[in-house]
């Protein structure tokens, strides 16, 4: 199979980077646009960007021209079949877009999540809402479509969720403990976390609470129907570089057992796992059964970060069970979603 | 007024190097005997103590020589009006027993917390459990007594749950981040929070869970009644020195305001403030509107590590109202708590 | 006495922050004027600022309305006697200049440190350097003056090599392990600085080896002759808050035996000790004796964080002895170093 | 080839574990004995080791029984034609001696590092050393030998120092920041190192004011005549979980260009290079030319853990040139070292 040009929209930045670092050696897909600001269009990648991964650049990639994040300037820079797009929130909108118009994008930022005829998907859970992208080609008259991966904390709440679905899900209490790199770079300022918690990051709890009823919601044909769940999330970033931990209460309508929560965790596998994507780790969650795991550092990095580590499940005295979820944010929460997603799209046809 | 004298036992610990930093200059209490291990009987305070305190040790406490944590070691040591116990909790048990029999035993350790007849004291909110002291005395045949302080993470949970029970607290879920000195010396290896976060604390949800209902209990003349709530902990180790911070959802019958929940934080004052106590802070609960307070660096002094700081007052879309709790655990936790309660006994006559 | 009118520069930064902090209560200065950048001007200072201290603010000074750095605006918001200037170092230069026209301007600023009418002062090591400015200002035709302090690792490092220069000092290596408050807020960012330390800090090298020659320099009556030493520094970022630790390397020509040196260190005091200045600590340089002394959290407050913490004086099998030096960077080394310098030129008539 | 059989001491240790996960998958190493402390002798590795590597257990290590630390229950536990020792220095002496009747003893201890007849190797620095063996052996009439790694913090400095022998080696002066994973496990207390630096470790300036002067020395066939360098080490532990950066400044004879450094450093290979052995790394040193680099996080895992990374090479106003110096503690500062030795003996024919 020939590979798919991608490009990708703020290459730069942090989550740009960990696109590059994931797709290097890719089988599916080859970078063949790295789009910026002005500021760092027309320089090699190599001068335009603070390399921070522990990997080095692969080395072609640093001799690439950046060009600007306009749909003409990258069309010129080469062929795109797939653009990512890892673009700040608040500029994503209209440019996102303005690239959909001819190419499918799947994107990382907030904008297009809650739009009625956009995927919020992943793929182990949802696939079925692939099925709005040609209602929204044909609604909007594109030759291409936007698809949206969701906020990374919750992602992996969710991929938790989905398989507590049939106990008769019915509320959620989350309280996050969130690593520095979600916040992106510069982001949080050393001085302000050394020794120290900070109890809010800016629009999290809504993310939280509003996208996962729309990602374990109901597709019937036209649109997606939200899941009819209570969720309360509280936000906190804590001093770890990489790895959301999260301590989930959730409330059943039936009483499963701790060892039937554990079965459904450990049987749980999606379209990504049939198909085997090249991304999609053998077991999208791993049950730990040490006393004191899943933590950050030990367990980001499980299935190559493709991986949601839960673990101290146990009976809950308010809600009925509880339990902890960890997942590598810049990979399955970010980098890792888009590229899962577009495998995805590809063997379903969609690109 | 005659300063009483005190004896620290596990003097050269954590918890009994912040006694011996908090007593410098107490108007009220003077340090008579300093009691530890064998290791460390026999030697001068400052050679037998690996003092970890920001402050100097005070010069002519690190002259005294230390004693073995024995009654009879101890009485010959030096006078004794109250004994502060900071020993671990397995051995804590019989020594405190062999003190109560001629003394006041104030303890931070857990053994006797739920003994029926031991107040489990925060001076704000269950003053009345004294009253169980003389209960305890004639049904043991003791001159002394043995009274306990809560758990560090407990007692500043209890202290705004305290408030809220007129809105008819129901249940409770609290996550807990804990600082490192909660664990003592040497406590917590750096290789294992470095980058990380330990979700698991060995028995403090238990503590948490229990506890708590005896604090808020109602007292019958004769025993504690624990308070019928559900609750329900998670806790969690962070990097941070020192000041716990708790998330806090409950579930209320009443449906107070946010506002009506805030001005019963700000309200609430308790016996020590009455009493004007030399270590009870002008208000136990401070409630701050910052959007990101309170924050364990910025926030642990408050009050000289006496307040409870609150935050982030919000609803809850699954249980009433959620907020933020902090704690300085060392001081407010542990042995402010024990001085705070030493000087209500002393103003109430039981010492 | 009444108490001089200070207008302090940048006062919403992280130094100038620390000037209003340490100000409050002080017996000779009071706040009169804060200025900072067009954004901050026309807020009241409360708004203005996003206070970072773990003190809380000074309510009245919350309520000052913060004006443009702008002579005209800081002179009709308020009676000036002295100017504090936090300005960054790329702007300081010409503002400063503006405002020494009419009024004495304290800098923490590098713009003018090595002008050769400019006192580079530290009260205790060379404050013969006053007589700078009289002649700067003759020179200059200017009402007022600039005189400035040195860079933070300079400082702590100059104080100790001054009692080391009567046993003939040639030679300095030094190695610097730097707190994140050196570079200002935000300032580092925290996914650099997390299980890392960051070898290179802008500019700091070439100060530490340029300043310290001009501050331990020779008087003539005319200008400072530089002493003739060389000095190599290297400097490192560490994740640590607040407090600069230095290694010390110095070769002397006599060769003083390890008591000499610690008695040379103990012994030193300076006008600001004669003189009993308000800010002056009792010992400028305090000699601790444990084999791992001094460290940045435990000692950088020594002095009310104005002293200078050194310890590990041994032999060196290379150059003649070794040390380590431990200052407190945001107050001795920043907003304490410009109050005591003020306190001096107040007592000697220069203000 | 056969691969040869390895017995670990100390294994269940953090260097232990280290040499665990590094000869996973070793094509000439495979473990055949794992032995601890009683404490964990008898039982299964998985059970009495707490892992703490970031990769997975290798499952049929898990299974392994750990035996005593004892000449007779190794050998009866399987064949053994390696043994390493990760044993503690207070210990090692004696039980690397027993084992060394019998067998090659490879000892990251640093009980035998300076005897007279004993290899203090670094297969790339001096590999002649090996030729101590046979005296070695016949000395003492041992069938077996110990040979030693040096120090971590020695190995890195001394890898760098190899190639500016030839420029005239005078005077070292070293200053290091070294990382937690040096002090093993529990090793630092959290509460020590968080906002903190700790400018002492026992006895590890010592170890590299000596060792590297037997590593750098000249063998004259019957010993090692230590080179004759001043070196001079101050040793500081950071907040860092591995890497151990090293600021050293050096003294030369002849004045070598700061180019010609560079191309010391990068053309230095050794005999681990030229016999291509499995853990060598392509290039002992990698020379870095950004302005901020070496960085423990980002440089530690160059070449696999085994190469050490040079940077900021600048000519010194005190000394000839400075650089800095990173290498992996636990990787070529332990187990690798280990490794890394024992692959040169086995092609040399020493084993």
């Amino acid at each position: 199979m020939k590979r798919k040009s991608v490009a990708i929209l703020a290459a730069t930045g942090a989550v740009g980077q960990r696109f590059v670092q994931l797709l290097e050696n890719h089988p599916w897909f080859e970078i063949s646009v790295l789009a910026a600001s002005e500021r760092s269009a027309g320089k090699k990648y190599r001068d335009a960007c603070a390399w921070r991964m522990e990997t080095d650049m692969p080395k072609e990639i640093g001799e690439m021209t950046v060009v600007n994040t306009d749909l003409k300037a990258v069309k010129e820079a080469g062929d795109v079949d797939i653009v990512f797009s890892a673009l700040p929130g608040d500029i994503a909108g209209p440019i996102e877009e303005s690239f959909a118009v001819e190419f499918p994008v799947l994107s990382k930022a907030a904008a297009h999540r809650m739009d009625e005829d956009v995927p919020l998907l992943i793929p182990e859970v949802n696939p079925e809402q692939l099925e709005l992208i040609p209602i929204q080609k044909r609604r909007r008259g594109w030759s291409g479509f936007i698809s949206t991966d969701p906020n990374c904390s919750t992602i992996q709440m969710a991929m938790t969720l989905k398989p507590l679905m049939k106990f008769g899900l019915k509320r959620v209490v989350v309280t996050t403990m969130q690593a520095l790199s979600g916040a992106g770079y510069p982001g949080v300022a050393s001085l302000d976390i050394i020794d120290n918690v900070i109890p809010y990051i800016a629009k999290e709890e809504e993310k939280m609470e509003t996208e996962t009823k729309k990602i374990l919601g109901t597709f019937d044909g036209e649109r997606v129907r939200p899941a009819d769940i209570a969720i309360s999330a509280s936000c906190n970033r804590v001093n770890v570089k990489d790895g959301h931990l999260e301590v989930i209460y959730v409330d059943l309508e039936y009483k499963p057992t701790i060892e039937e929560i554990k079965e459904a965790f450990r049987n749980f596998i999606g379209e990504p796992q049939r198909l085997k994507l090249p991304t999609a780790p053998e077991r999208p969650i791993i049950v730990r059964d040490e006393i004191d795991r899943p933590q950050p550092r030990l367990d980001r990095d499980a299935g190559r970060g493709m991986s949601i580590v839960v673990g101290r499940i146990r009976s809950d005295p308010v809600m009925t069970i509880k339990y902890l979820c960890l997942g590598h944010n810049t990979i399955r929460g970010a980098a890792g979603a888009g590229i899962l997603s577009a495998e995805l799209m590809v063997a379903k046809g969609y690109i």
